[in-house]
């Protein structure tokens, strides 16, 4: 295939260039100026071409609560509405909520994302149906002192799944300090020592969790010591953003999460200034309520600006919507370049919101993208308002009815 | 013109309800189930119809300066960068640069909307072809004690555009207190009440206005008394709130650019509380940058729930989006009802952000919503990515050469 005629921005420090860029085996082959060939070609004459968008904290599945539990404290919203109806989840519920989602992120011109939750079986099924690329983890939890055989179902997933189409990879998912044990993480991080795995876990998301723990003692568990994502970070001080550099934890930056949940503002420019990864997570749709990192990257650039509006350049930010996310997640990408995976996001520019076209890095992060195409290994899972790889309608009934069952309406 | 089978949101407080909505000579003529005619029938089985969103505050032709600007702090980006390239515009650069604007607006659902800037004559010519509904004022400065004829120009456009159409209103656009004089201001307030004409004014956007100016001292002109819009109000305490509600002013809200300036957050909760008419503003796109008054209600929706998720809940904000904004122009409106103006919002439902659709009201300002059409006094001004009543292309075109004038490129 030849994306023909487009604007290409290579990556985050690059100005956009005019070019044609040849897709083969899931790869780029070739980039240049009029490049021919018989082959499929996809003319991108009107289009903006970048390195793909990578969600670094989801809970996919969560979409089956959109809009449920508004307007809530978080300690309300979680453990009084939100986790009674997580027991009413199973296996067909996650795979259409899944799905749900992941045409949501599509559409959003999102190529990757880590999630954290359950039922992961089939949110690996979707993915595979799907096309996107992903980092799945069990949520770990053992607050009663068991884990209910939860760490046993995240290395059985690793076993059937990791490495699927060098698109599904696998790590682990303790859940929080407050919900693992000292043992359990000690656990867990000699698993991920032993087998290279990324492992993904909140952190300091609320006031009382920075109370009660110490950085230091949840490091010495070992949890950081071979790729620790780090999800939220709001409550963390000059000595915590230390360690964590230490340590080369990466940082998942949730702002709607945070600010819809009353959890607060992180402190993104000293971490930044602090030459940490930091990289966009939309958390859950359950309490953002969308699964759009542009939309975060906006929101993040714009509060941190209120205290200097020389904060978050926007070379900076588009780094940490890309090559920051690709790190973040143990994949090869966040540039285009030959030998690199097929994984980019199209934007339309054909939009009133892009106009003047010469200022169009800007436009990106601080103006209304229109997203055209999403591709991933080298084929497209959105083109132009399509879902090719499924069937939309069916996937919208089969969200419904699973809707009315969590809630509890018949049909 | 009969809109078939659409999900109707008759007004802030409502519940969506399937209905036929009949439209004629710019007015809903009837609404109820299976209305049949043989005029024109527009099918929206899958779409969501609400009253039509506001945009209090704008600088329209500033679109043109998109992007230019960036990561500056207010007193640089305005005096040192925006106005000294103000001083290349002319008439027909800010027609396209109008229409540009008015294009972005139409396609995120806005309907009507207040501007202050300069050739606002041009402005009026553009709303006119285009076809959206507008308050217009002419910036009046007297900063060296001489207005150079703004004044008398904001005159001339009420003369020759105010009701044009039942679409163009002309009212008094004081820039500040910093820039206007109090004996400038006097005579303002006095044009305002003898002829019934709004007034809109920026106060308290800075922490320094608010230290040099006093509220009691502004409000002591007259600026208010017949009905003043202000904008902003960024540094306002709890006696300036009481001063603002006794003199009935209407404020209009404008997230985004009060942080992406450095200035700050406004206390909205409180306002609320005090039960001021709060309606949302893009500003100018050199400082937002994109003209979407739904980016604005999410985004100080989350400001606002980060001290308490109970804060700004959704039916307030879609009042505050639609409504409110209607009064905030002194315009009829913000109701779907018999006899009203057709000035109609509606959303594309085939669209995951949306599910499950059961929770809609929440999706509109928590999610990602899709506009499909926006229509009013009865006419579509954009229709599922087509702008009906211009030629899209010729105002690219044009709109480039006018950008390139501006920064002194040549052609």
């Amino acid at each position: 295939m030849i994306l023909k005629n487009a604007l290409v921005l290579k990556d985050y420090s690059a100005k956009p260039e005019r070019l044609d860029i040849k897709i083969s085996n899931g790869k780029i082959k070739e980039i240049g100026v009029n490049i021919f060939d018989d082959i499929e070609i996809v003319d991108l004459t009107d289009k903006l071409v970048i390195p793909g968008l990578i969600n670094t904290h989801t809970h996919v599945a969560m979409s089956i609560f959109r809009g449920i539990a508004e307007d809530l404290p978080f300690n309300d919203w979680l453990f009084k509405t939100i986790e009674p109806l997580e027991k009413k989840l199973n296996d067909e519920i996650v795979y259409w909520a899944t799905l749900i989602s992941l045409m949501e992120m599509a559409s959003h011109g999102i190529t990757a994302f880590c999630d954290m939750y359950m039922f992961e079986n089939s949110v690996a099924k979707a993915v595979a149906d799907f096309g996107i690329k992903a980092v799945l983890t069990r949520g770990l939890v053992d607050i009663n002192g068991e884990d209910n055989g939860r760490l046993f179902e995240n290395l059985k997933l690793y076993e059937k799944w990791n490495n699927f189409d060098s698109r599904i990879f696998v790590g682990l998912g303790p859940h929080a300090p407050y919900s693992c044990s000292t043992k359990y993480l000690k656990e867990i991080a000699k698993i991920s020592k032993d087998n290279n795995l990324l492992v993904t876990m909140h952190l300091f998301e609320n006031s009382w969790e920075k109370e009660k723990f110490n950085l230091k003692e949840i490091l010495d568990t070992g949890i950081a010591d071979n790729h620790l994502l780090a999800v939220h970070c709001v409550y963390v001080d000059d000595k915590d953003i230390e360690l964590l550099k230490s340590h080369n934890v990466y940082i998942s930056h949730n702002p709607s999460s945070n600010l819809k949940l009353g959890n607060g503002i992180a402190p993104i420019t000293k971490m930044l200034k602090n030459n940490l990864n930091i990289s966009f997570g939309t958390d859950g749709a359950a309490s953002n309520n969308s699964l759009d990192v542009l939309f975060e990257a906006r929101l993040s650039t714009l509060l941190q600006k209120k205290n200097n509006p020389e904060n978050m350049k926007v070379d900076e930010v588009i780094k940490m919507l890309t090559l920051n996310g690709y790190k973040a997640l143990k994949l090869e990408g966040g540039e285009i370049k030959e030998g690199a995976y097929a994984d980019l996001t199209i934007f339309d520019l054909d939009n009133p919101s892009f106009m003047p076209i010469e200022n169009i890095k800007n436009h990106i992060i601080h103006s209304s993208p229109k997203i055209y195409a999403t591709m991933v290994n080298g084929k497209f899972i959105y083109f132009d308002g399509k879902f090719p790889t499924i069937d939309k309608k069916e996937v919208y009934k089969k969200f419904l009815i699973s809707y009315k069952k969590v809630i509890g309406i018949e049909n």
